[in-house]
């Protein structure tokens, strides 16, 4: 019996192999003989750059930058196997994770690291990308980003904005003289699938803002910002972004993407589920394990256990079965694209930090159970 | 598709009724053409009268008793369908959860409340018992419900000991002139698997004081009383109850019972079995699912989930899956006693409080993606 186990990482516990590995031991304590194939993945979040590397045989290039308060942070990003894609998780660099509670203020953080590693990259002759944006702790509509590849803000006595945040709303012209030139002969594919325009009520800093550490006043604020910017793009360029979908995608660094540079989008999944073959490794495959952190209603929207089953379905193959730290509301809705069951992994009462420290054991365990539990004879399967 | 739901209580959160109804409406979600047969169990613990009055179609009589400390308790039996028996659990009169937490002290608790509740069923005619002794707050050899059956332990001096657990060492004779004569004509079945001696470090004093509230000091005063009680036994009945199997359950009740009363043992679980009609109900089932508070190395002895697999596999019924409030350590040995699965209701880091309230909700949810899981079809059952 052939088994893929494909599951995400466990955010804080366990990388994406980490957990994979734990299900293989679970599964094979059930059925010693079962045929196991590993594919960690990862849905454009934390791990993707990892999933991409691991499952093209590449390699992960350390890279120290100006962090989300331009303090220096050690970044990273991957180069695949083909030796010419680089994978950029702009949350190395601009991340919400980087910076603790109380210094999260989306007024001042910048995505100039996130430019200096495109730039590092460049430098190596990197000419094709794949920027996974998801985790940032940034509202600046990716001036920083911009500001590290050669645009200038200028104000309107001509002198440009210092690199970093700024009050935008002073900033009268985009100089883009300086803009590197060599992204015009490069391509980057944005792995997203949020679709939030940049500004308004649905936009990146009405809807983003507050859980980056935006005040109510920082929102509207931050929001006057980012249309003056709008305006001062379609000035530029022509492109109107303040309703664009996705441009408000990671503070507005979207919008930044749509306007500057030759971008595609795809959701993260999609790009992972495609570079880690997935499609070729489920083939002939009699079950499949995948699993998450946190398994709710928002699964629907994209996240791994939902295209790893949309995959399987496409394919021909089930059952799904999805292993969770823990469930939340709304996953009835999960069945239809292809998930058979969804298990928590927790199995006592126990707070958050137990059962991160206990993650391998308790998927172990979990796996088990729910491999044991299938293998168990049913009469309705054999037609009566 | 015929599926029996045999659970246990789950222990300050849900009924055995409770739970089975919880776990059926979790199947049916996953399958709601599935023909269900509750059948709440207990194993001579809490709830093994509410069981054996369900299954019997009895009835449950209040009566206030002397508790553990000799205050008024409102204490209950159950008279089963045949108006003959009558069901006792002796932790409603004696129990360990009946006082809090500081008055634990086995060196006064008392069994005199137990000896009551007999007393009024034999007033009313009983002479079929069956008597649950789990749970005891007691250590008194059974003095205290002897002394309620009309046994007077007398000192030197002639005098009788005040009812209630008295220094046992000072006890010079037993006079059982005015044992309750109704006895001798009644039948005793108690319900328990504890095969400890009376005495010594395997003895009542030494393995079940502490957890009564005994500190060391205490265990070897109440070893010392019990040891002399033995020798009260065997001058007076020719009965040596220091080493018997058995004799030192409850604190050493078992010991009282089987020197003074036509007493029988059976597992609890046994029993319960018996009276449900579980063999009957479980002709032609497809699954079964059953479970408790905790499973762990200590469900092998005679808890519910074992005695229902047990049952389950004598009539080659399967697969049994076990739902457990929280998994300990030591479950794998569970599996050759027909056990198919182990699951945790628990979906996320929570408190033992918060599991306790939801309690039914979790329930439900686990049984539904055992359900699930069960019914998807894995080739190896097509023979592949």
């Amino acid at each position: 019996m052939k088994i893929v186990i494909a599951p995400d990482s466990f955010k804080g516990s366990l990388t994406a192999l980490e957990a994979a590995q734990a299900i293989e031991k679970g599964v094979k304590k059930a059925m010693p003989e079962a045929k196991t194939v590993l594919v960690p993945v990862a849905d454009g979040g934390e791990g993707t750059a990892d999933s991409l590397v691991a499952a093209t045989k590449g390699r992960m290039v350390d890279v120290v930058v100006k962090g989300p308060l331009l303090e220096p942070v050690k970044a990273a990003y991957g180069i695949l196997g083909d030796k010419e894609t680089c994978v950029i998780e702009m949350a190395t660099a601009s991340g919400l994770n980087l910076i603790s509670l109380e210094r999260r203020n989306p007024m001042v953080t910048s995505t100039y690291g996130t430019g200096e590693l495109i730039k590092t990259a460049l430098d190596d002759g990197i000419r094709n990308f794949i920027l996974a944006i998801g985790g940032s702790a940034t509202n600046d509509g990716g001036i920083g980003m911009l500001q590290a590849l050669g645009i200038k803000l200028l104000y309107s006595d001509g002198n440009p904005a210092e690199e970093g945040a700024c009050d935008l709303s002073r900033i009268a012209e985009i100089d883009d003289s300086g803009f590197d030139s060599r992204i015009a002969d490069a391509q980057f594919l944005i792995a997203t699938d949020v679709q939030n325009p940049l500004v308004g009520l649905n936009g990146a800093s009405y809807v983003f803002g507050p859980q980056k550490g935006a005040t109510p006043e920082m929102v509207r604020i931050l929001d006057r910002r980012l249309t003056h910017w709008a305006d001062l793009i379609e000035a530029k360029t022509g492109i109107r972004l303040h309703d664009k979908p996705g441009a408000g995608a990671a503070g507005g660094i979207g919008g930044a993407f749509q306007a500057f540079f030759p971008a595609a989008t795809k959701r993260g999944i999609d790009i992972v589920i495609e570079y880690t073959k997935l499609r070729e490794k489920l083939n002939g495959a009699h079950c499949v394990f995948t699993g998450e952190g946190q398994t709710d209603f928002q699964t629907a929207s994209g996240k791994t256990p939902m295209g790893v089953a949309e995959e399987a379905k496409t394919c021909g193959v089930s059952p799904v079965f999805v292993l969770a730290g823990s469930i939340g509301k709304g996953i009835d809705q999960l069945y239809e694209h292809g998930i058979q069951s969804v298990h928590s992994i927790i199995n006592a009462p126990m707070t958050l930090e137990e059962a991160i420290a206990r993650g391998s054991e308790l998927l172990e365990q979990t796996a088990e159970q729910v491999m044991r539990t299938s293998l168990a004879p049913l009469p309705k399967r054999r037609g009566k």
